[in-house]
């Protein structure tokens, strides 16, 4: 099955029955993918009794579909990284001239791809950052940007928010705050508050004035608490991602930093999720008013085509390692296919004005659709997000702000697939997060999906 | 410049001239690439000051050379990863063929190359391994595995030897016990043992039986003192490769589990380096009549292709998760191009019997050229290995077996280089770490050039 067949909407009889020919097969095709994966596959973040795995089989575009003919909008870019949309021709075709000419290579070596693609990352970094250090994803970058922190500054703590992930290794899910972290903690120096987030706030606040000023007096007590000398770093997601897409209110991320400064404490700013177009920005702390002194990323630098991540650098941070030893590395850390793919994606989203177009969706078609759905359905509690990272917090009730529970949100991923829409779904909460290629046309299709399944009975 | 440019050795006078207007190009694209790299790139596991790295710009099998024409014979493997050898063109094709479908997918999903690549790695394991959970590579796979056992058993510590690299990330580095460890140490729980190394036995042992019997003592004390019950693991390379190819003498592997019987430990058994072709054989502990509950790989299992790695599981393990939620992920679990690199890289090992290949080389071509070399050269302290997996121990003197310094392992690097070969060194060790396709003549070239090395007056 092919991007062209499944996108056919006019067909002659003959195509038809020929269709119907292919379904069948992929139908057995697929049934043989959902067989093989429960037999052998272990799944992350699930226990793996009563798993029912959706296939993909292939995409295009803001486009994925099975093997039976089914097709499906991707309005989750998967886990939030297909920022290119899928099967981009020009980073496909980067990848296989890539593999084509050396697959794998040792970090120690020099080389080409890898050098282009720190070229353009620190390009589009702030100033004073211009060494980038490379990862096989987002919780490894989180790793050695906790790493240069310690031994820049000699200490130990990392402070980072409850609501927040960072990864699922040894630092980096203790560093993250929400429950994943939990069983999972057993790595010290780890320190969590409560980043702003006014629909739900920690500070009983009722303005976004106010939830910043709280929010910032609420870390510097933490600060002062834990003992900023005992502090290599604050780590945040410049807009925490999973947690619910909980943009920062104007001035905390400048405040942030303010303390930072304040106390000689390094800022970390994640943006796996949050950067590379999402926010219709390269990085979303840009606009911010803030500058970090390291950066990590993943996802959307490749959207994912080739594992990748890392960490950009500030000079400072840096220069500490020009002479003592990083005691950090993999085995692919600058894996060519993944400097390939980076280069590629990085220069289409350039030429093509891909994160222009995610910034033009955002402001002038997903903000007032969005606002206009949820104008129409009281199950809609709040409407959060820029570009192509939203989100829509559902609740039983709008007074109490009650989160919708987990098996109406079940049902909703249901009617949702049934409509052909893939959706990004975390707690109570429907992540609007398309890849940032996504046209007004299938914006507009996608809306009405979820207007009409937001519209049917679902408290009863 | 084509693999087979490089390996023309009779070039008509116009191709000489053709060739050398290459070299000329060449030799720019390489001071480029080297320029780019200082420039941008943050090397792993060192100062980042007086860095100079090669360029490798392409391979073919065991060679590899950069873009002015000159090439070598690759005994590094480059991280001991290229089991395959490079660019072997079935795992070039698969990758080709999979980045052309889909690129990347979501690990939720069922994806038919994922469930293909998990079938073939629990075929070639014990009987009751029968899931695997993928990752990026080796340090999450032991990550992943630490979790799975602490979460199984309850319990927190992990025990692992001194001479031992389990990777970068929080748990794995802590776990790690070579200097590596020493900077990183932020997880608790962790608890280092000495394994068996009779060259340096840290039991005043003088043969294997007395070593392997006081290695098992010196365990079973330590869990002991420990506590049995606070412990989820003994976390071992079934043979430790970066700490020296320490193959363990008979009987400890099956003492160790043994001795995780009665004491109701489980045993993870760290096949990241050893497994997959390196040893002749799938796994490494095959022969040692050992049964792990956990295996750890990555490197070999697609010869690093496309950066991946995981842990098979044993059925037991994996039960306690089919009801209870397994708290471990990441964005490209599973990920499409690996699954099928993994899928195609098996399938030709078996096909073309490379992992025979190893063992034939190991046992007739290795083994007696290796030794010819140590009754040669008084520097030679010790000769370490099986199948493609050897260690040279290089001593300034037999009698006290006092390490060769760093400077002249230096030196030892820089003429194995000069002569076409790519070593791997570890502190006072060559490493002798071909790719599993390695063929006899390749390794006649290559003992030619390790005897004309050790043979110059080194010390002086
Ligand atoms: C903000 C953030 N940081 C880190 C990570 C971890 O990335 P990975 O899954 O590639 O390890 C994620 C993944 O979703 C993320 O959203
Ligand atoms: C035995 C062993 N375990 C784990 C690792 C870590 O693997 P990676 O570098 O892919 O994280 C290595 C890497 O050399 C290794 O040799």
């Amino acid at each position: 099955m092919t991007a062209t067949t499944v996108n056919d909407t006019t067909v002659t009889d003959s195509t038809a029955n020929a269709t119907a020919a292919n379904a069948t097969a992929g139908a057995g095709l697929d049934q043989r993918t959902v067989e093989l994966d429960r037999a052998f596959v272990f799944h992350s973040w699930s226990a793996q009794g009563a798993l029912n795995p959706l296939v993909i089989a292939g995409g295009l575009g803001s486009r994925v579909w099975d093997n039976a003919g089914r097709s499906y909008l991707d309005f989750s870019s998967q886990l939030v990284n297909v920022n290119i949309g899928h099967q981009h021709p020009a980073v496909v075709k980067a990848i296989i001239d890539e593999v084509g000419t050396l697959a794998t290579v040792a970090p120690s070596t020099a080389n080409l791809a890898r050098g282009e693609a720190a070229k353009r990352i620190v390009g589009r970094a702030p100033e004073r950052f211009n060494k980038v250090f490379f990862t096989n994803g987002g919780a490894d970058a989180i790793e050695n940007a906790i790493r240069m922190a310690r031994l820049h500054t000699g200490r130990d703590k990392v402070l980072s928010t409850y609501r927040s992930y960072h990864g699922n290794t040894g630092s980096a899910i203790v560093a993250t705050g929400d429950w994943r972290r939990i069983p999972n903690e057993f790595a010290r120096g780890h320190v969590h508050f409560f980043g702003p987030y006014l629909y739900r706030s920690e500070f009983w606040a009722t303005s976004p004035e106010q939830e910043c000023e709280r929010a910032l007096r609420h870390l510097e007590r933490m600060i002062q608490s834990e003992g900023p000398t005992s502090i290599a770093a604050v780590l945040i997601e410049s807009i925490p991602g999973t947690a619910g897409v909980l943009v920062p209110p104007p001035g905390y991320l400048a405040g942030v930093r303010a303390l930072c400064d304040r106390y000689g404490i390094l800022l970390i700013l994640d943006e796996v999720m949050a950067g590379f177009g999402r926010t219709g920005r390269w990085f979303a702390f840009e606009g911010y008013d803030v500058v970090p002194d390291l950066i990590t990323f993943a996802k959307g630098v490749n959207s994912g085509y080739v594992p990748t991540g890392g960490v950009i650098i500030s000079d400072s941070i840096a220069h500490t390692f020009d002479t003592s030893v990083f005691p950090g590395g993999l085995t692919y850390s600058g894996h060519p296919l993944a400097m390939a793919s980076i280069v590629a994606a990085l220069d289409a989203m350039e030429d093509e004005g891909i994160v222009e177009n995610a910034a033009r969706i955002g402001r002038d078609v997903l903000a007032p659709g969005l606002a206009e759905l949820q104008a129409k359905h009281p199950v809609i509690g709040e409407v959060r997000g820029e570009g192509v990272f939203w989100a829509l917090e559902l609740v039983a009730d709008r007074e109490t702000r009650e989160p919708l529970n987990g098996a109406v949100m079940g049902r909703i991923k249901a009617e949702l697939l049934g409509r052909g829409l893939l959706p990004f779904l975390a707690d109570n909460r429907i992540h609007v997060v398309p890849p940032c290629v996504v046209t007004d046309d299938e914006v507009a299709e996608a809306l009405a999906v979820y207007d009409e399944v937001l519209g049917l009975d679902l408290l009863n």
